[in-house]
């Protein structure tokens, strides 16, 4: 018995996208709004899902609250009400778009999830605009 | 042309997480709050999935009036306002986590889909929290 | 400058409806499924909503985070995760409804909160039936 | 790095549901409310999910704003604020199911979509009605 | 002890905005899309607002299932998968704005709420236009 | 008959909240994680709601399109994507609390909204904590 279990946070944040190998009118050109030089912010809505067994004693994939602590010490406690360009370590020279802060986000939780359960992550940028990882 | 659709249903329940074969003080260290013996409760919203090829003649993989009342005649008619604990025959013994909530629902469910449809089911037990089934 | 502030917390509870003075006949007919003996619950959303001037040294009328703990430690911490009938005071003899429930989380704060500042609760029960008061 | 982006856009329509080929009292008996003769309407929310690599200079799977872009003059100027049984050359004569449409945005869509990427619609039809497609 | 209790009904319908009396320039000028002459539609979210005393005995201002049934039964099976212009009396020759519908639903209900109850209308159009009334 | 209209409109934005006569020290202690230094940041949820006479010949209190219109011209043009401490005139001395920002938008809006009708600006900081003014 193969279950998906799924546990949302929020936190925000300020970030302005950039590649720094770029002229500043490439990146304004290209980033638009989201490279304006004083940042912007984001209350970003994340989504982790961890697939595995149901454990027969317990009923559970996982249990929940210990994801939902995971999550943020793990992950969340570097970036919430944070700026990721300046005050993060992976951003520091990683533009931080949905896509990327997905990607490390997976990366900072997978060593901490059973080996043998599936890790996808789901990020709100915005309601409208969102990603999923790995695809 | 292979299509999913998805009906939302929504019920409400009573219950507790409890592995009846531990002892209490077992039970409540690992539960917590969800095996205060009086029980508690949640608003469920119940996303059923059909997916399969369009019927040329109608458009429709399913017609999603009868996914509905369906899924209120097998299924949800036995959890509605209910204590799932101790109204249920399903639960009398399994313990009514989500994922087991999730599962029995399949099950309940999946003798009266079509067997060339594939079914699946995600269940939230807060906004916050809750779970797929098969994965 | 006069300015309302609100925040919104969760909680999940069993209850059952019912009037201790009728006939268990009387109470099944008029309350129906909110009356079945076993109890059944919900995830209550609960806004609180305070009014008030802003203070021109924080732009506050009222920290957001001590709102949110005065919530929990004043009111939801008894009911979240309970059974209102069984396991509060405050419902020992009073109807569970949702008027009522909001009626009795305003009495816990308003002492808690300022007095030259209007207190209003709305409290959603499901997401299709709520209640505000004072109305 | 393969992620997926997701962009949820908003538009309305009138529609209603028919079999050219069948006689009126089946297309009544078959479709109900969704037959009535004069047009009902929905809000549709779209989610276009594009999937591929991340670019490692911009960070982006495909940018947002362009995919944005291109969902309402490929596909969304032609149905916003119209009558898609009347109005539009795609459903004169494909009844406008929720199946249907998901398809026909789909088709629209994919020619303009990087070959590489996979491409996946999502339509709400109401909030508690909707479809995928590819499934 | 006064009390607001909110029940919210869903519904849909094509409609057109026009005024009858304008010649058809002036209405495409002033209403746009909302003007195209075959209809387009939405999903409009009611929510019904009665306010008054809660009765003792009771616990309710007045029974949900009851204001449910009343909303349906006096106003909204006359709305509900209808041309709002070509199918019902109210709106022959009333236009159809959020505005117009709200007076509309407010006054067929207004009748069967007691009249010691105040009785408030909001109705969505989209979820990001809607109205009240009375204001 | 008087009708409230509401437009909702979305905007990001960084900010961090400081008192510019206080010392540091006092600034992180009481507004503790919205003090970084280095600023965070939302999704804005700004609704707008105007009060007034329903326009016998139009249906309309206002064009929700001129309004939208109105609101990015006069408002929001100067906040999206900005530093609100950096990047405005309005939050350069003034701390950019939610209640702050929610007084700002509405003396921007208040002299292009017609005088005989109200205005009242409802700002959501997170999908927990928003703000009312007037009261």
């Amino acid at each position: 018995m193969t279950v998906s279990v799924f546990r949302q946070e929020h936190f925000n944040a300020a970030h302005r996208l950039e590649n720094a190998n770029w002229a500043q009118d490439e990146n304004a050109a290209f980033f638009g709004k989201c490279n304006y030089p004083n940042y912007h912010g984001h209350n970003y809505e994340l989504i982790v899902q961890v697939t595995g067994e149901v454990d027969p004693g317990t009923g559970y994939v996982m249990d929940m609250k210990k994801l939902s602590d995971l999550i943020w010490e793990k992950a969340l406690h570097k970036f919430d009400h944070k700026n990721l360009n300046l005050d993060t370590e992976e951003f520091k020279t990683l533009n931080p778009s949905a896509e990327n802060i997905a990607v490390v986000i997976h990366d900072l939780l997978r060593p901490h999830i059973a080996s043998a359960n599936k890790l996808k992550i789901r990020l709100y940028e915005t309601p409208r605009n969102f990603v999923e990882y790995p695809a």
